[in-house]
Order: C-alpha cells, then structure tokens, then sequence
C-alpha cells in the first residue's frame, strides 16, 4: 500500500501511529511501485509532507498544526514504507527504480497520498510479501558480509597493502558469522584489535577529504594535551575536516592555550600549575568577549594558534553549542540548544564521515541526527561512517548502540588517537 | 584596604584585574575594618557593587557596560579580599564583627570605595599581616580537623550510635593529617569504605528536612530501574526534596515508565524489550506534548506514578534544562541554557545541602554554582553539603575535585544509592 | 558414531583433535544409542576415559601419557559429542535415556570405544541428523524462553510478589527476542535496571541454602568497608556460605580490621588514618604466623570477629590462593596456583550457585572451572547460577562473556551489593 | 643511636616491633655517626643482618628463627633508621659520608649492633635533631622541583628541544607548588596531558638501554593486536627489553598468534572469528607443551614471529609468573608464586627503568618490589623511574599510590601506548 499521512493535531504534536525514522535507509511507496527515498533522515523525527510535495524528516518540536506526517510503524512496507537494515549493495527487487526524496526543492515525483484508511482497508493489504523479500536479501547480504576490500589482512602490513579505489562503499567490519556455539570476545573493549579501525579511518579520511563530507565532534580534552592541540589543528589545515561539533569548553581552552600556554591553569605540556591560573580560563572569555568573537580575536593576532585559529583562518565551519556547564560564554556560542541542533544538523545532512572525540553528549547529540547513509549520483547509496574516540568501554558502548553497519569505537585516550590520526594522515610518518 | 572597582568596559565583559569568586566564603572590606560576607556566591563570577549598594555575585554574562566590579587577585586581604578557605568555624580575628551582604535588599552598610589606586598605593599596602593571621589559623583549624561529631565510631555500630544534635556545622569528613612519610589510600576510590558517607548523609538529610533546603541533582539513571524509581519518588513524597535539576531525558523517561512500563522500549523490572519498544519515549513525549504540559498529564490522570508524579502532586519545583541531545523536548524543558542555569541558581542559592546522582553534565554544571556555605542568622556560617553518587572513579574525581571540606563522592550505582537512602530515612528498615 | 579417544603422546600433552569442553552440558556417544552426560565439566579441558572405564573432564596438566582422551570438535554429535547450548529442559530427542557419567565411582555403563577410525568412516558418517534436530530443538527453545516463573512483573512490587516453589530449573533472564530492525539497550551496562537480578538472586540463595550448596568468590573491598565486611559475616552465619574463594588479600585485611580495626592502616569506618597504619596489615600477617594458622589465631581468641573468624567458626571450607602480590603470605595461603585451581574445583564441582564479588582474577579463575549446569537426581539437569557483582562494565562483560543462560551481572559497588544481600536474606528489613 | 636487632621468635615471623620497608632510601645507623644505604630494597619487607655482616631486605617468608632483625618505626633517625622520602640529591647533612650496604658480599664495614635496648636508653636519645635537620632539606627540595633539565617546554616542541645529556637524575615530573587556595586538576586522569611524559620515557628508555636496566611489565593486550604485538616484539629487538615479567596469558596468546594469527579465536587484525577459534589458544598451548618448551618451539622453527620469539632469538630474560586463571600452562610458567615472586625480584634488584603495561596483578606485584632509587658508583643515588600504561584511572591511580617522584601513569589503550613508543624509539618516524 502506498504511505498514510494524517494531520498534526496541534503544533509540535504527531498524530497518533506517526512513523519514527531511524538511522536505516527509509522508503516511502508514494504510489503504487514508486518507492522514494528519504534524504538527510535522522532519527527519531517523522516524515512530513511539505506542501510542495516533497518528504522531509522533521523535529517534533518543528510540526505545526495540520502539517501531514506519514503515519504506521510496519517496517517491511505493509505500511508503505520500508526500512532498510541490510547491506547498502542489497536491497530488495520491489526498490527497484526508487529515486531519492528532493528536499530542497520540488519532491522526486507527483505523489498520490491516500486519506487516513479504513482498517479494512489497511488490513486487507498483502504486506507478506515485501517481509519476505526483505529477508531474502538480509540472507544474502549476511553471507557476502566477508568484507571484500578492506585494508590489509592479518598478516600484511598495513601500509604496505595496495589499497586499490578506496571507493565510498567501503565493507561492513563485522566479522564473518561462525556456527560455533561459543566464541570469545564478541564486544568490543579495551582488547579488541584496533590496527583495523585505525587503518579503515586513515583510508575514508584520505577518501572524503575530496570526495566527501568530514565532519568532527570534540570534547575539551583534545586541546588539554600540547602534541594533541597541535595535531587537530594540524588535520584542520591539511583538509581533512570540514566541519567541528564542539562547546563552550573546546573552544575555551583552546583559546587559554593560545593566550596562556594552560588547560584549566595547568601548562599544556609542562603540567605546572600557573600561579592564579585558576583565573586563565575565565580571563580567555573576558578577552574574546572583549574582543567582539573569537573570529575578531584571531584577526587582530591576539591569538595565533590553535584549533580555533586554524579554523577560523581556514574558513572551516564550527557550531559551538551552549551547555549548562559554560563559564562566559564565547559569543559564538548558541544559547538555545535547539538552535544548537538545527545548526549541528545543517553540518551532518552533508556528512559522509563522522569522528567523534572524547564528548558523551555531543557525539551522542550527533549520533542521533546522523543516518547511516548517503544518496549518491544515480540512485546509489553509500554509508556514512562514523568513528568514536573515547577511553570508555560505558561510553563507546552507549555511542555505538546505534545497530549501524558503519559505525566503529576506538577505546583509547583521545590524546592518543588525534596524534595517530594526524600522523598517518600527514605522511609525517609512515605507519608501520 | 579597601576593596577597589572598576567599570566594565563593554556589555558582558569584566574590567581587567576582576576578582573572580571561589566556592568559598569571601569577606569583602568595604571601609577600613568593616568586612562584608558575600551572599549566594558562586564560583568563577564577579563581584559587583549594585546601585544600591549592594554587592552581588553575578556572572560575566550578565554584566553591563559600566558596572562596577571588585579588581584585585589577593585572596588574603592585601586587596580588600579575603578567601577563607579553613574551617568555618575559624576565621581571622581581623574579620570579627563582619555582616552579611544583603543581596535582595539593601548592603548592610555603607560602603565607601577606593578610586583604581596607583601601583604605589597597592606597594605599600602592608598584605603580610593578613597572610600571617590566616595561616595561623588555618594551622589551628587542620590541627583541630579531628571530626568531632561524627556519627559513629569504627567499632560502634552506625545504627546504634545516639548522634544527639545533629547541627548544621557539621564536622570535616577529612582524617587527621598523619606525620608518616607514606600511607595508602589517600584518594577515593571504589575501595574507600562509604558507610560513614551514608550515615553522614542521612544524618544530614533528617536535619535538612525541617532545617534547611536540599536540591537534588539527577540524571535518567535514577528512573530506569522500577526500584530505584519507586525509591526516588518517595523520597520526594517523604519530603527530603525540596528541589530537582535534571534535563529532559530524566522526564522523559520517568513519564515513559509511567505510561508504558518501560524505559528506552525496555522493561523497568522484568528487562524485556517491548515490541516497537523504541517508540515509547518518543510517544510518551509526544503524549504530553499533546496534554500540553507535565503538570497537565499528572493532573488530567494520564500519569499516575513516579518522580514527576510526585514533583507536581508535593508541589516540589524542578528545573528541566535542555541539551542538544533532547528529542522532543517535553513542555517544561528550559531551551536557553543561560535561562536554565538562571532558573537552577535560583534553587541552589537557598540550598543547604545537595544530593548529585549519575550526570556528569548536570553535577558539574550545579558544583559550578553551589559555595561551600551558607551564611546564618546571627553572623554565622554553616556548610553547603555536596554528595554525589556516581560508579566512575573520573566522574567522582572531577565533580569532587572542589577543594571543599563538605563534598562528599560515595562510588556506586545510582540504583543502589537511591534506594538505601530510601528505606533509612523512611523507617521502612532500619540500617543496621 | 561413536566418540573415538586417542592416547596422549606424553605427560601434559593431548592427542592431536582432542575435544575441548565447553561450560555447556555435553553428552557423549559411548556406545550407538548410548549417551552419558559428562559429570562436573569445566571449560577449556579435555575428557579422559579412565582405566575404570569412567569418563573424567581433567585439565591438561593433569595428563599423562597414554591416557585416552576424546577427540573430535564437531558439537552436534557428529563425533559421538554433542554440546547442548540450549534450554536444559529443552534437549533433543535422540538423547532421550542418556545417564550421568560416574566419576566418583565406576562409569555408569560399559562403554564400547572405536579405535582411530579412518577418514573414510569418519566421512561417511551422517552428522546432519543431529545438527538438524538440534537446531529444531534450539529454535522451540528461543521461542519458548519467555522466562516463566521468573519473580516479580514490571507492574508488580518486587517483594509483594507471591513467589511460589521456587525450584532449582529458574529460567534465562534474557528478554524475549523482538523482531524489530532496531532496539536501544540489548548490553549490559551500569544503565541496567536490576531490581529483578537481585530478587532473583534472594530466591536463588534462599532456596538453595537447603537445597544447594553457594560457593562465594571474593575480592579484598568486601572487607574494607564496616558494614559490608559486618554484612558477609553475617550471610556466612546465616547459613547462605558454603565455601569461599579469595586470596591472601581478603583474609589479610580482614583480619587487619580484626585486630586494629583498618584495611591498609585506614579506618574501616570512620577513615582516619592510623599513625604508623601502613604497618597494620604486616603486623597482621606477622601475628597470624606467629599463631601458627589463623585458625589458631581464630580459636585463641586473638581474632573475634569478621569473615575469617565466622568462616572458622561456622567451619565453612575456604581457599586462599597465592598471587604474586602477596605479603606474608598467611599460612592458609596455596602457594602452588594449580594446586590451588584443584583446591576451588573441588568446591565448584558441587556448586549450584556461585556469587562472585570484585574480583577479576578469582571471577574469571572460578567461571573458567564452573559449568552452566548440575546433574540431579533421574537424569535431570538443573543449571548452576553465576552471579556477578562488580563495578566496572570491562570487568563484568569480560567476567559474563559466557554465553551462559545462568549469568548475570550486576554493575554496582560491592559495599551495597553485600548489605543489601545480607538485609534481603537476613530479614532484618523488608525488600520493598 | 644505632639500629637494634633482635631475633625472630619462629620461622617466618618478624620480632615484634620489627621495621619495615619502604620504595625510599633507607639509612640504617650501625655504629654512632656511620649510616649504611639499603641495597636493592623494596617495600613491605625488613632488614635482616645477616651472619657476614650484610645487611639484606628481606620478604616474611624467608625468615628463619633466631634471624636477626632490625627493630624501630621511627622514620627520622631516632631508631637508628632514616628513611628519605625527599629528593634524592637533598640528603640531610648527618648522612654525609654514607656507603652502600652490601648484600652479595661483605657489608660495606664493621657494624656494632646494640643489644635491645632499655627503654630507659631509647628515652634519652635526642632524635629530634635528625627531624628538624630533614624537614629543613625537604622545604629547600620542594623550592628546588623546578624540574631543570626536563624536554622541552610548554612553548617548544617536544622534539626539536635539543635535550642535552640525558642523566640519570631527571628531575620531579611534580608541578611546582602553587600557593593559591585553589587550582583545579590536582590528579592525574585521562584528561592530564600526556605529551610530556611520553617524551620522558623515551629519554628515559634511550638513555637506560646502554646505561640502565630495562624491565617491563605487560599483560595479555599487549599482544591483541597485530599492530602492538610487532611494535612490542620490535622494541625487544631494537634492545630496549632488558627483562619481562608477565604471565601465562601474554605468552599463550602471542603463541596463539604466531600459530594461527588470533588471540581467543579472533583474528589479530582482521578481528574475524576463525571457526572453532576458541580451540586455538588450547592448541597453542599443547603444542608447545609436545616442544617441551617455548625455547624448542623457537628453535624449532615452530614459532617465528612475536614477542616470545623475540625473547627467545634475543636471548633476553623473562619470568612468566603462574596465576589461578591459567589454562595449561606454557612450560616456562612458574606455578609457585613465591618462586615467582623471587625471579621477578631479581630482575627488579637491577631495574633503573620500569615499564608496566596494562596489567594490574603484574604491576602491582612489581610496584611493591621496587625501589624508588638505585645506588650508583661513588655514593651516588639515581631514581628508578616507574611507568605504568593502562586505561583505567582506578588501575592508574592504584598503581601509581606510592608516593614516589618517578612514578608516572599515561592513561591510553596500551595498543596506542606500544606502538607509540616503539616508533619514537626506533627512529621509524619522528616525533613531532
């Protein structure tokens, strides 16, 4: 049946039975056998109807009374929609010819949208046969899930393994499945192997900096350490990131850094205690707010390195989203934490890689808007991958929670992580 | 000397040299020999002088353009300033006959101000003089740090002990210092012993009841278990919270267990997943969108158990502040979070004694703004007593790391917390 | 087919092909038709036929040359093995009349073995029988594990609950799978609502104090904290301790507290530290082998209370097992770690529930040697619980990582883990 | 006055008042005026003359009776033992002149050992000069910590500092002390900059690999991935492993991987579950146990990559200590803990560097047996530096209690942690 689409009783109100989306492809049947893809999805929101027709993922806290949402939870199409949870290469035959949702201007087609059914009506519907088509191809797609082109093998050295067209449609990393009653070491921990994980982001990251969109979440404590502040700054003005997610604190003491050389007082490399440095950080604030923005901060050469200098003199974008924790705050900082997220999501509808550093709530924040995939040219999909950097097993677990083919969690100290990043990525050294 | 002002230069910005207040007491000089107390302090703020003659302890943000701030970064008096950082109970001999700022009236005095001085000035200005006499006593303090008081004794059992008088100036949970050149377990870890933290806690809690104000603190955790749950809840119909910070989430899935049973889609007490168990939340906040409020569902029956349940029908206040990981929000989330720092302030300026559970985000953010005391009737001083309950040794270590002689971490699941606290302080057993 | 053995080339070392036991009941083929249940099994060791002709589950070490030993790592029967990972109600037909191995004894049958056999027969054997029936069986079981007769209900209070015949088959506490694409919270984490573990654990321990026989396992933090070292005292007095297992630590700084009231020279509960306290658990040591054994030093009165002083005088077995981190040690102490696996596998191998609290080493040592169940009486199988108390999600994932219907994992500190059990059993309070 | 003896009263039991040691220098007092330095010291143990004179530290357990044992806890002197928990090059004048003990053969002179005195006798010694004179040494040490001669600076890059003539005496990596009554970040965390301790160990561990002794310590993740495990076995044949104390798990899983390229069944690299994997660790296992052992299996061509044969083809030494978890175990392994423990202590008597590496029960049994100092030639002393690599604040902060001024802890993945080291060391890129 094609998708059912009912009013918004009241503003920021769904109607009864709304669709959730999820992180999966979705797609709606507008009509009979014309299935359109959702665009720039995220979870948890609904799926609106504009009045010029075309489908939008949208906020609660965004519907206004009246608007049409698409109503029914079936995920195998007897609701008319579908959502996608195999492989990307694998979807069902009934998708074929779907084209993608256009959000920015005029929808993909002319949809016919019925009123709300009759439970007749709905019940009469065969919805058997997309569930059974769908699993057919889950089979399929399990069984190819061996990981065909993923960097180097066990025994060969990463670098050296001639990794040919990194293309965008890089391989699950879920190992194959095994009929053994038991095996050791199915999660993911302080043990598990990360080479592969390291070698994976190096690659995407050398792939979407020109073909592709990077965007960055970062705690504040990717600029306590001095190797570690020195190195993001260092991927921002190589390239590889094209956007940064971050708060109040980043932005902070970075900035302490650059005037006083201390993270919270303490010196970013020495540890010393600065005297009154407990004073540093809240005088890093009062200078930037003196200054107008950080951005006129850095113009006028009162700071000169760091992570908000290189962003700031190489046009990348940030959002720095306001929390109840901030002293000051910087004057970039959103107050409004909706704001905050409507200017987050404007980064992640163009992200094909995401790497989360050391921050439960942003990258958590982050996870929710972000789907797991992206449409290409000419009805394709690729996955957008998402990396996490965090030291806990808590919280790498509740990040990657996310049941994505794409997602990955490195548990080490983010010190670490951006330094080996930077590394590889800048041929400063080969990996070994 | 004399405190000295200075004008802020520009709308949210302090003049150079601000003096920045600290979680303890501060004693301003507004005239030779007349000491002012400050009132409903809080860390990293500023010291201003209202036309009224009042002096208030605002942050950066709220500053304007020509304000007048206290400047000077001694903390012994030499600028006007004097940080006790001892034992309450032993201040300097030079700050006897001191009065407390009368923050919402009237200052407690006329107070004559120093121009900017001229470096010479501030040379000559003997500062040694109160250095000497605060040293001296704070010595006396740490030597007279013996906890006496406490409740219980090693051998004694806790329940046992008859802790006549429980007064608000509550001893200092620090040992006594020992001369020995090494000693293990000077930190707090899992392993340190917690049953003198809970005697103490609720030894605290029972006083604070009648006398005094305790905010809570909370994060989701305290709602996802039904025990944990049942147990907070009726502490809060038992009348030991006379406040309540939390965000969305805590809400949201507090009103998904009362709607549903179940929180994130599963089972409160029996742990199953619920089938389309991850749309609960979203319809529960969808629900009470629909009814208009929280206080709307409760009243209109739909929520019928539960922290919120019990918040609305004891007429207890809360503060929901927003972040940027929310869905929805529900109606009472506060979106500005300054707004919501505000709104949380607002409660911790009366509080006597606060109860952190499980949120980094929401402890730190309260720990920010709650000082070490509360100034009583009669020129006395009393502490602010700051527990926290969290399992991680690095959320405890850094919401503990205040330096104060009243904060407390007790290293455990919220769950379990919540719930002893409940059954001692409602008879409904008695600890052994 | 029948199993084949083979003879061990040399002392210590299996033949090439030997089967590996798993914590699964495994049955094993001795005769066509003819199946025994292998009898306290143990992970990661081999079976041995001995010259009685009964079938032993041994370690490697324990080998000698031309001892027979089971080959062959099919697990579906194909080589005379099959390992029942399923329901243990729930076994597959063609086992029907199987009997338990005697190892005490003489075998409980005689048991005709093939010698070697050749590629050939091994080829032309049908093992898709078993696999097929077994997976019939699996898949009735999956479905079927909707954990009747479990405690308590979401709605339910957890102590109103009328929990009748508390029988030793108690169900998986795993939820009911959901065929939804997505589902938040399917690990384990400190997120974990546990209400119903502990209930199910009160019910556990009281029917099995009668019934069964509890063997706890131990780290030192139980006895460093007053009312948790008072607490398991007292489980040991009630009865609910049948056998301990622990190192020199626990037994150390237990009888620290004994004698001078401090774990580690601190106060146990009231946390000072001791002048000269860093000699405590030495002079504890020291006076205990002055005494000659601490059941000397129990029985002469120098030791008069906590858990080795109830342990010696309810006269319930314990084992302390050296470690490299070991002062003294205690004269209890097994310096020979593989003589001190026998010593805890004597316990285990009578175990129907095992409780083990903050301790990696001894958790992981005594999971290693603990099946997932227990024969009983007219071929009956009932399973061997394994709780787990411990606050670190790497600890307990790692601990739990079992794929064992029977284990549970409960993040919190041990403190509370064990007044809270001592509070349930002891009825001193009432559960909610 | 000079130190006392007196005779132990049983086998393994101390004379009562015995003292004990610490990871500090110790200056025993044996005739008025002539202090002798412990020799290869270590914690928790105590001082034994023995009938050559030499004065030797000495474990509980290796005492005979009648043993003559040094007795008195006073720290400052008065009982003839000093104890110098300052810096190293601040020793108090009355120690001017001191010689090293000798423990493999004569002691450094004649000593005259008072009877066990009177107390009478003990009253009337003036010890407190010996305090005063120390306290005044430790002000003038604590002003000194600047910490000259440490890499680099906040401002500098860490490796362009031209490091001049690394010595052994690498100054206190402790902050100068601050005099504000406040300053956050006190502790050390995952949130402490890491930069300048990395650049510390890697002088450290250059200088000590031609003038020192190199002991690392290392559990089983330090061979989980294929990255770690070449880097680990890369720093072994670059000659910065003077000796390795482990156990049964890091060989049996770099065996495991030299077989079969897993650890547990998964694929070092590649992170895959072989099928029937969790047999390889057992086959590894047996059949180094049919070599006869890890040095056969070596030589016979067996085993040719990994950090065992590294080990075994370097020729440099290692203890593999046994512990209650083990499978097997591995030929080498020492399955009594205290012979374990003394092969260990052997090493350590000669360690000037210690690397521990994600291992509690290795690194704390490591900790305790090594001092804070060597003895160098000409009455010098050298601290022996400690680090610990692990990813858990509770390990870290557990480890790291030992009051020393060369402990550190780098708080990452010791995956990161390896291959870090191994690539600054080795020159195969250079530090940025």
């Amino acid at each position: 049946m094609s998708v059912v689409l009912a009013n918004c009783p009241a503003d920021g109100v769904a109607p009864d039975n709304y669709h959730a989306t999820s992180i999966y492809p979705e797609f709606v049947q507008v009509e009979p056998g014309r299935w359109v893809l959702l665009a720039e999805s995220r979870m948890d929101c609904v799926i609106r109807k504009n009045p010029d027709g075309t489908l939008e993922v949208v906020e609660f806290r965004r519907l206004k009374k009246g608007d049409l949402v698409a109503v029914g939870r079936g995920e195998n199409g007897e609701d008319g929609i579908y959502v996608h949870a195999g492989p990307l290469d694998r979807l069902p035959d009934f998708l074929a010819g779907w084209t993608p949702a256009n959000v920015s201007g005029r929808m993909s087609g002319p949809m016919s949208v019925d009123a709300q059914p009759s439970a007749s009506q709905a019940d009469t519907q065969p919805a058997d046969n997309f569930a059974t088509t769908s699993a057919g191809h889950l089979a399929d797609g399990a069984a190819a899930s061996g990981a065909p082109g993923l960097p180097g093998t066990s025994g060969a050295s990463a670098s050296s393994g001639t990794v040919t067209a990194p293309s965008a449609s890089f391989a699950s990393p879920s190992p194959a499945a095994t009929a053994d009653k038991f095996a050791f070491r199915t999660g993911v921990s302080r043990e598990t192997s990360f080479s592969l994980d390291y070698d994976t982001l190096y690659e995407v990251l050398r792939h979407d900096r020109e073909h592709g969109h990077i965007v960055w979440v970062a705690g504040p404590a990717v600029v306590f350490d001095a190797d570690a502040r020195r190195a993001f700054a260092g991927l921002i003005d190589a390239g590889y990131v094209h956007g940064l997610l971050a708060g109040n604190a980043l932005a902070t003491h970075d900035l302490e850094a650059a005037l006083y050389g201390t993270a919270l007082g303490q010196g970013l490399y020495d540890k010393r205690q600065a005297p009154r440095g407990h004073y540093h950080h809240l005088d890093a604030i009062n200078t930037i707010r003196g200054c107008g923005s950080i951005r006129a901060a850095v113009q006028s050469g009162r700071v000169r390195d760091g992570v908000m200098h290189a962003l700031e003199t190489r046009s990348v974008p940030y959002v720095l989203a306001g929390s109840i924790r901030d002293d000051g705050p910087l004057p970039e900082v959103i107050a409004d934490v909706y704001a905050a997220q409507d200017a987050m999501r404007a980064h992640v509808r163009r992200a094909t890689t995401v790497v989360a550093l050391a921050t439960a709530l942003h990258t958590i924040a982050t996870g929710n808007m972000t789907p797991s995939y992206q449409a290409g040219p000419g009805a394709s999909l690729r996955p957008v991958h998402f990396f996490i950097a965090d030291i806990s097993e808590f919280a790498a677990g509740k990040l990657a929670d996310r049941g994505s083919l794409t997602s990955r969690s490195i548990l080490t100290n983010v010190q670490d992580f951006v330094v080996n990043v930077h590394r590889a990525l800048t041929g400063a050294c080969r990996t070994e």
